[in-house]
């Protein structure tokens, strides 16, 4: 047998299948972007040949991780402003800011953000923001996967022409984008929010998701305002308004959801909408902190997302993972819930579902496509390392991640990275952040 | 003028002093253990010759993370029993473990925490556990400052004269390590918690602080379990327990304080308790939110902790400076608690008095002994940096951290231990930890 890669007498692999199973001492066989084999017997091994043969000794195995809400390119405003009220941070720092940014600045600010998440063993991500076109030329450059939606609509009204134009382009970047990168990209709608949209234009985007056949990616009751906002608006909490306008009727990723109701839960439940829990962001921005017991209780997909760099100050799904699997026993006074486990799915098989890529990323079973990270468990705080899933949740760190391969292809080389010129990266970016710090000043 | 060492054209140095000032491209000079200068001109800079020079481009300086509660020892227990209730966790998993361990396994695991808090930017820490002369070996040996404590009394009940034994024991242990290591080493006095002593002990225990002329490190309020049993067995809550009993009239560390009253905050206030936050281990086993920034606001010294690594599962004081400033922004739904200064000024110049260090470290200013740490910040995670302080708090990781001085020694340098022999410790916790999973299963 011929392979692309073979990754041979790895400590752990954590599969994440139906009984997240972990297998101890293994190896996985990669070929045109799929997992071949995971964990064949040695006399079988003797027969395969690979193009490139990974040690996987002092290295634990696991799907790459799924970073299911973010704005990727706000890599540009890192630790721009900070513990600051959240219209204060937003309309008086941030906005003023983003209104400046051109289309090459996104193009850089998101190549920077891939750069950490591949470093920090994240192989794909749901991304909403501005220039769309320009996000997904620097998703195709880098080989990471990604979920990209667009907005059909700017907030700044217009007559039905302009709003008909706008849908137009929303359909064009679908078409242009979707299932590029060898499949790599899935192009969803954006619909910022209830509160951001208005009736019409929350009917003619789910409309145009179903005429493009594709999903929706949204914000849902990030805060309490949103909760009064949407009863003054709309008579009406935020869910029932998206089920109302049909938003519900295609696949949705919901960010946030802070506020979700026990009838909101069951109406996402029968609708199959994906939760992104966003944890640091939330914490940060004083929005408050999701009801994710509960709505593991009921069955929900719930998936993790980091949010923007603004609001997080990172892109490390570890970090994430860990602050998931820790808040909700605090504040609920209850060890046993979130634990390390279902924070592992959450960021795993349950992301890969969220963003489109059911049965194909997420776990590491033969079939599917190869995103995988290794990560070098020969660390002090990795050791002793006793159970391999409470390591991962409650130990590791980002930079532990040392291999990433996302549809087979390696991009992260023993902590090098195969696609990206960082230096150039951090040059252009740089230079941008120059421009925006000069303009403040 | 000769130094021991230069560090030149740092990025920037968090001095941490009164105004908490940050240093663009500084230079700092470490002569007899001490900071001999910070940012001196480069006109001076001429003259000046060092044993060693540190080139500080794309370096940050901070002073060394203080972490003020640990039991060092507990990474043989490394996610050995997570997502568990309390008691199970406890009495079923960790201490039938912990009541085989002998003297020689407590040295070899503070070894491997304390290679653990070296390369995440720990250079001082608090420890309470058990076989404590072996804990100050490893101390004496690594390099790290630390505050020892002791406790008189096992929980065994037994006569008067066996008190007065274990009395003198810890007496004569504060006498033999009470400023060892040129000063690296302070002695405390153990008080496990009001619920597991008795008034005796509890009398006895302040007393013996006194007459040794130190102070006392103790568990207060971790679980509202303790406030029930203390009203039980004292008819009084926990802190006027302490009180009444003496145990307030020498210096002390109180780890937790979950449940502090107001009038607990005050009393504490008033006999200048030091604080010890431990965010991770407080979520992760359930035991709620202590009320942080009430403490802030009444001006009590707050500090962090990680706790021992059977319940955070790491000695990571990054992460923990990270939960602490997100934590109680998101509880109390307001973005401006805790900054990210707070946190830093905790996890240092907070943390450094209440171990018993004040004016000693804590602070990067001439004169102060010379605890410093190195992060590298050429990192996608960190750039563009924009606000280093934010920076440290909220993207960076410990493992950021490439260099380490402690009481002007490098103990870190570029990312290599000089002190302990880190394969060594493996091999040694490694057949430890055979042992105690052989006996578990």
């Amino acid at each position: 047998m011929k392979l692309d890669i073979l990754i041979k007498n790895i400590d752990f692999i954590l599969t994440m299948d139906e009984k997240s199973t972990v297998i101890k001492n293994g190896n996985i066989g990669i070929k045109d972007g799929k997992i071949e084999f995971v964990n064949i017997p040695d006399s079988q091994l003797m027969n395969v040949e690979a193009d490139r043969v990974i040690d996987g000794r002092h290295r634990l195995a696991m799907p790459g991780l799924v970073n299911t809400h973010t704005h990727c390119a706000m890599t540009l405003l890192r630790n721009y402003a900070d513990d600051l009220p959240l219209e204060e941070w937003l309309f008086n720092n941030i906005i003023p800011v983003e209104t400046t940014l051109k289309p090459e600045d996104i193009y850089w600010g998101t190549k920077l953000g891939i750069i950490e998440m591949i470093k920090s063993g994240t192989t794909s991500f749901a991304d909403m923001y501005i220039h769309m076109d320009d996000v997904a030329r620097a998703v195709m450059e880098s080989g990471i996967r990604a979920n990209l939606s667009r907005s059909p609509f700017f907030f700044h009204g217009g007559s039905t022409d302009e709003l008909i134009d706008e849908c137009q382009d929303c359909s064009d970047y679908h078409r242009k984008w979707d299932g590029a990168g060898e499949g790599r990209i899935k192009v969803y709608i954006e619909v910022h929010s209830t509160y951001l949209f208005d009736e019409g234009t929350l009917r003619a985007s789910a409309e145009l998701a179903k005429s493009c056949g594709t999903g929706i990616h949204i914000h849902v009751l990030e805060t309490l305002n949103e909760v009064e906002v949407s009863k003054s608006k709309y008579g009406a909490g935020s869910v029932e308004v998206c089920e109302k306008f049909g938003l519900l009727d295609v696949p949705v990723i919901a960010a946030h959801c802070v506020y979700l109701t026990d009838s909101d839960m069951d109406i996402f439940k029968e609708k199959g909408v994906n939760i992104a829990h966003n944890p640091t962001s939330n914490l940060k921005l004083g929005s408050g902190i999701a009801r994710i017991p509960l709505m593991l209780e009921k069955g929900l997909n719930v998936t993790i997302g980091t949010d923007g760099t603004a609001s997080n100050n990172n892109l490390n799904m570890f970090e994430e993972m860990h602050i998931a699997a820790l808040l909700h026993k605090g504040t609920n006074r209850n060890p046993a819930l979130v634990s390390a486990v279902d924070a592992l799915r959450m960021a795993t098989v349950n992301g890969a579902e969220a963003i489109g890529f059911k049965d194909e990323i997420g776990r590491i079973e033969k079939g599917m496509k190869a995103d995988i990270i290794l990560l070098d468990i020969d660390k002090p705080h990795l050791f002793p390392i006793n159970n391999p899933v409470s390591a991962v949740v409650y130990s590791a760190q980002g930079s532990d991640v040392d291999t990433v391969i996302i549809d087979g292809k390696i991009v992260l080389d023993n902590g090098n990275l195969t696609t990206i010129d960082e230096e150039l990266v951090k040059h252009k970016v740089g230079s941008i952040t120059e421009r925006i710090s000069g303009a403040r000043s």
